[in-house]
């Protein structure tokens, strides 16, 4: 860097994780993206915990095993990514200035996947309790591309970097909690980095009925892609396979004015309902 | 009932779960809350599914066990509470005019508990789908409260029937896509019902680092009450001891224009590293 924010960036720590484990390469990718940024130390689920959402481990003991596999050390923990964002700033780094999660392979658009995915639920960890945090995810069908495909590797490390600096620098926008990045499934020169807010669905979900050997049904869920709106993320990404940047708030209230007089009704009856019982 | 909706009430298919099981006494009082207001149909996962948020089940197949266990049939499906949702209206009730979920053992009070809860999460899912759903969950202990607490059992029958009663009869208000209630550990005729949004968070976590008998450190993971901030859910389920409605909106982007000015210069920059890749 030899910038005048040296000295600053050796002050800044940044958290990396992963909910693919330790073994993802997308961890590996991400780490060596923000390394010259600050102090980054690599946590990721011993497993992998896709789909995990925001689920927190309280009834088992955790165990954090210190691992070596490419050149840096890497935390892995027998919990969800959740776990590990509060096991991180309770034992490892008690003041982050930022969380990277990621890169997952598999793109996480819409808010359908948002809300069930482990990569972004780390991140929403994080911003809930007050943490910088940026997701990553690439529109990749497995970890060959982030393994071995080297100029998609390096332009997401690029791209990815400049983005966590940005943040580190200047923080998040007022009333934003954290930035969702997704990858399109490829990059060129060409590619555009745009804004965009999450579509809503993603997969309309299918169930096909089977019968076992036995004559027994059984069912399988399978999701079709959504048709996608203009100007969402899903679009961006698999329309337009452009990068999509989707800045999210935690703030999941209806707009307009509080207590929703609309509701007012439905409240009364319920009180008069209680307020009725002998 | 006996009143002029009598007929269009046999046509609405009103789907009843619970992600704490089959064998919940939420499920139990759930249904027997909303079997008046149509036709009730109860599934839930055959077991509990706490925290589960909004997962899905993709890779083995889904068995649908049908049981009696109080006089009514229950569909036990071995996933979790989006899986369910799914199934739901892929095979059992094509279009329903309501998906209510609980009566959790436990509030769902704060942005980080409602996102990580399988409770909400199913109507999460629903509402995703267009559903209009609502979640309740009572701030008890133990499923004892809910099956031998008649009294307090009673109360939330009946105050969830008024709500469920109101959601179909008139729908949910514009920009609102579930509701979340949540019922204190106590209910009196001078309980009140409040409508607050959701705290941002409900606990912060601590990590307490032991040894086990070899010497080797393990971590449990534990929860502290985090203060709630006047008028959110928290404090109106824990504080004033009362009973919270939460709208929630399915919309998790910032307030305020769009693209958000204030990251332009962060995508400009991202776009700019990118495109000056040789």
């Amino acid at each position: 860097m030899g910038d005048r924010d040296e000295q600053g960036e050796s002050e800044r720590w940044i958290i990396v994780t992963n909910d693919d484990g330790v073994y993802s390469p997308g961890l590996r990718l991400l780490y060596e993206a923000v390394k010259p940024l600050g102090r980054a130390v690599a946590l990721a689920p011993e497993t992998p915990k896709s789909s995990s959402g925001l689920g927190i481990t309280l009834h088992k003991p955790l165990r954090i095993t210190r691992m070596n596999l490419w050149g840096f050390e890497i935390h892995a923990i027998n919990g969800t990514p959740s776990d590990i964002i509060h096991v991180a700033v309770n034992e490892l780094v008690r003041s982050p200035s930022l969380v990277v999660s990621g890169v997952n392979i598999g793109d996480n658009t819409s808010l359908q996947v948002i809300l069930s995915s482990g990569t972004v639920g780390a991140a929403l960890q994080a911003s809930l309790l007050g943490i910088p945090s940026i997701a990553f995810s690439a529109d990749v069908e497995g970890p060959e591309r982030l393994a071995e495909d080297r100029d998609y590797a390096e332009r997401i490390t690029l791209v990815a970097r400049a983005i966590a600096k940005k943040v580190l620098e200047e923080g998040l926008p007022q009333g934003v909690d954290l930035l969702n990045v997704n990858f399109p499934s490829r990059l060129t020169s060409g590619t555009r980095v745009k804004i965009a807010p999450p579509a809503r669905l993603r997969y309309m979900e299918y169930v096909e009925k089977r019968e076992d050997p036995r004559g027994a049904p059984y069912y399988w869920l399978y999701g079709r892609p959504f048709p996608a709106e203009r100007d969402t993320d899903v679009y961006v990404v698999h329309e337009e396979k452009n990068i999509c940047i989707t800045p999210i708030a935690l703030n999941m209230s209806p707009r307009g004015s509080y207590p929703h007089e609309e509701l007012a009704p439905l409240a009364w009856k319920a009180q008069n309902t209680l307020s009725n019982i002998p």
